[in-house]
This record gives C-alpha cells, structure tokens and sequence, in this order.
C-alpha cells in the first residue's frame, strides 16, 4: 500500500521544479525500469505489480527495495493511462557527462517537444552517440515523456542542456554540419568524422544567430509533397548517413 | 455558434464505427486543415477562429462555406487540447487507390500506434510514395490521430487495410524486401526497384506467417546499446537507402 505522503512525492515529478528540488526523476514502464534496473542510476523507489514479478522477478537484484502495488496505483502515480508492469523514481546523475569521447555529437536547438527528445534520445543510442547537447528551450531531458519515450536509453545518453552560443564557444575544433531545407544534398555531402551535427526545431529551424557556427549545410533530399521531415526522422536519417559504410 | 445535434456529429469522428457509418474524418489544426482545402476531399464542414482567417484567411477558395468559432469550442470538438486555428470534417475518398505506379510500396505489418501510422504516411510523402497497404489489425488511417500525425500529408497517401497474405498473392512480381533485426546489413544489400518493403510491428517484428515472402531480410547496423529502433524511424532509414543517389 502506497502511503499518501509517498503518492504526493511521486506525483510532484511530473514538474520540473519539484524534480529540481528533489534532484529525483520518475520512470515508467517495464522496458524503461528494467533498463533502470540495470544502469548506474541510483534507484529511489520501487513500485511493481504482481505481474511484473512474475514475468521479470529474476531481473530484481538481491538488495532492491520495492512495493507491491495494483496496475491503477500506478497509472495513478505517473503519466501512463494505464501501467501494467512497473513505476520507479531515481536520483538524477550527479554531474554532465563528459562528451570528447563521442565521434558524433547531436546538438539540438529548440527541440521542445518530450517525445522528439526522447525518440532522438533512442536514435542516439542506437548509433552508439551517447551525448546530445540541447539548448535551454529544448524539453527537459527529465520530463517523463522524454524518459519513457528513450525506451531505456536515458541510461546510456547522457543530454547536457546549456546555451548554444556558450557551447560553440568551447568547442570549435569539430566539424559542424547542420541540417537545413536548403542545404547541399547530403547523398554528395563529405561526413567526415569527429563532427558535431546540428538540429534546429521542426517549426522554425536552426537558428539565425547560431546559423554562423554551421561550417556545411546539409539537406535530405524531398522526392514528394511533405514540406518537412519530423526532427526525430531526420536525426535517424543523418545519422544514418554519418555511419553508412 | 455550433449547434449541438453539429457538435455531437463532429464528435461521434472520434470512434471508427461512427466514422464508417457516415463515411466522414475530422482534420484538425491549421496545417492539415490548409492541406485538406488544397487537395480533393470533398470538405463537409469547417470551423475557424478568427485567427484563422486573418493569417490563412486568403487561402479559402471564394465558395468555401466555413463557421467562425472560438479556440475553446474547437478544443470541445475535436482531440486537441487546443486548437487555434481550424478543424474540418470531410469525406472520405470513395475508393482505393492504385497502387501499382509506385517505385516503393510500404507494407505495414501490425503497426497500431495512430502515432506510427500518421508519421510513415509522412516519409512516405517526403520520398514520394504515394501508397501504403497497412494489416487491417494497423492503426485506421482516418483515426484523427493518424490524420494529424500526418501534417497533411494524408492528402497526397493512399493507405489500403488488407489482409496480407492476400495482399501477397495478389502482388507476386515485386521484390520482397523485409525489415528484420537478423537480416543483412542494409548498407551491403542490393536495393532494387520497383519493390515492396515490408516493415512489422515494433514489438513483435513481421509476423512469423509472412516472412516466407520475404526476398530479402534487410538490417539497420546498430552501433549502440538501444534493443530497438522505432518503426517509424526504420521506415524512414530504409527508404532513404532505396532513394540514395
């Protein structure tokens, strides 16, 4: 049984001033808590169903401390309609990651919405980058709709917010290519790595202001009608071409 | 003023059987909805703010019948939290398309999030394909969530719900081409068209029952830690290596 005080903190996460001040983030989902489970992330809290032991009982560790609840207990605690399996909060890590390691890094500039940053967040993962810089005014990387939409790779990519100009500042010995609408083709574009690619939003595009810092500019060819590509599909795609043999 | 026997009609669109019954969609927001006016649905009803028509106002044709609203009332109507600019109700198209023009055609195995749907018909628009077959256990094309993921772009895609394996049958000279996690590497295989790609649900891949029509089972490399990509985010990678230069 959840305790009402337990519920109110839980609950509280969903906003980025109570997960500041808790230094605390909610994670939901089997997918997303095994993963957890099995990061270097401090695990706060536990709350499962039966039917999470059940099926993924032997993935606990030993020490894990959790709490039995029903599936509504825990739809009712985070932001799932309905949660079928797990619900947990962890500490946030302690400090920024450090990203001089990475060939490619994914900077993004005004990617507001939870679910590009978390799918982008994936993307990353998948293409073994695991550090993306996003300006102040991209989604929180806490939110719980960026954290359930990464499908577990928040424990891998490590997203350090930060303004943009600050960060072009520090670094300029990577190669920055950034995608636009007008750009060259990039089938005949030279991706050449270390590079820093550079995202704007789906809205309005990179920035003026941080358009200077692009050294080539790089465009998905359109074939058809669409007027864009959504951020996240155009991450994956350059991406994509980053690592192509 | 919306009348309530109006606003109970544009309503009852949410849920498929209401929606097969009387043959109509709804088309929410001011892109798909500028979209909806430029393409050949025949629009039944339309409701704008007045903001609406001080910024697009000049893209209504002269015959264009429409009921001004507040951004409060088309929230009430539709599935938006809010809405700004416009929501329609239009017909849908009187039959299926013909699909066999297409260099590329996307087959879709199981994939029920509206959100999926609606953004593959969007790459599929960007690379120029015209026409998708989706399961008939896939998201409905005319849910209003797929319509919107869209961003209009269901305008210019025909997507046919099907059985598959009668699909198959029907359609026997194209190139089979399946995306699967233990196929060859997509940067290695020969990808020729005309073809059929197929893509399945994301979480149990194609179905065990279709892969005997498989040609060729492709594989994004994965350089990461991530177990899976997004089918969306696969859909769009694949079809940029079949439309590389």
């Amino acid at each position: 049984m959840i305790s009402k005080s337990q519920a109110k903190f839980v609950k509280s996460l969903k906003l980025k001033k109570y997960r500041k001040k808790a230094l605390s983030f909610l994670i939901e989902g089997a997918k997303n808590v095994l993963e957890l489970l099995d990061s270097d992330f401090e695990v706060q809290q536990l709350f499962v169903t039966e039917k999470f032991l059940e099926k993924y009982g032997d993935r606990l560790h030993e020490k894990t401390a959790y709490l039995v609840c029903k599936e509504n207990e825990l739809a009712a605690l985070g932001t799932f309609k309905t949660n079928e399996y797990a619900l947990a909060v962890a500490k946030m890590r302690p400090k920024s990651c450090d990203f001089h390691e990475d060939d490619l890094i994914i900077v993004l500039d005004g990617v507001s919405d939870p679910g590009n940053l978390g799918a982008i967040i994936r993307i990353a993962d998948w293409y073994g980058i695991s550090n993306i810089v996003a300006s102040t005014d991209s989604a929180d990387f806490y939110n719980p709709k960026v954290i359930n939409a990464t499908m577990g790779s928040f424990t891998r990519v490590c997203v350090r917010h930060m303004d943009l100009e600050q960060f072009f500042l520090e670094d300029q010995d990577r190669r920055v290519y950034g995608a636009v609408l007008d750009g060259k083709d990039i089938n005949e574009a030279d991706l050449n790595l270390p590079a820093i690619l550079l995202m704007g939003s789906e809205s309005t595009g990179v920035s003026e202001s941080l358009q200077r810092h692009i050294h080539e500019k790089i465009t998905i060819p359109r074939r058809g009608g669409a007027e864009s590509l959504n951020v996240a599909i155009s991450t994956a795609i350059v991406c994509d071409h980053f690592f192509r043999n």
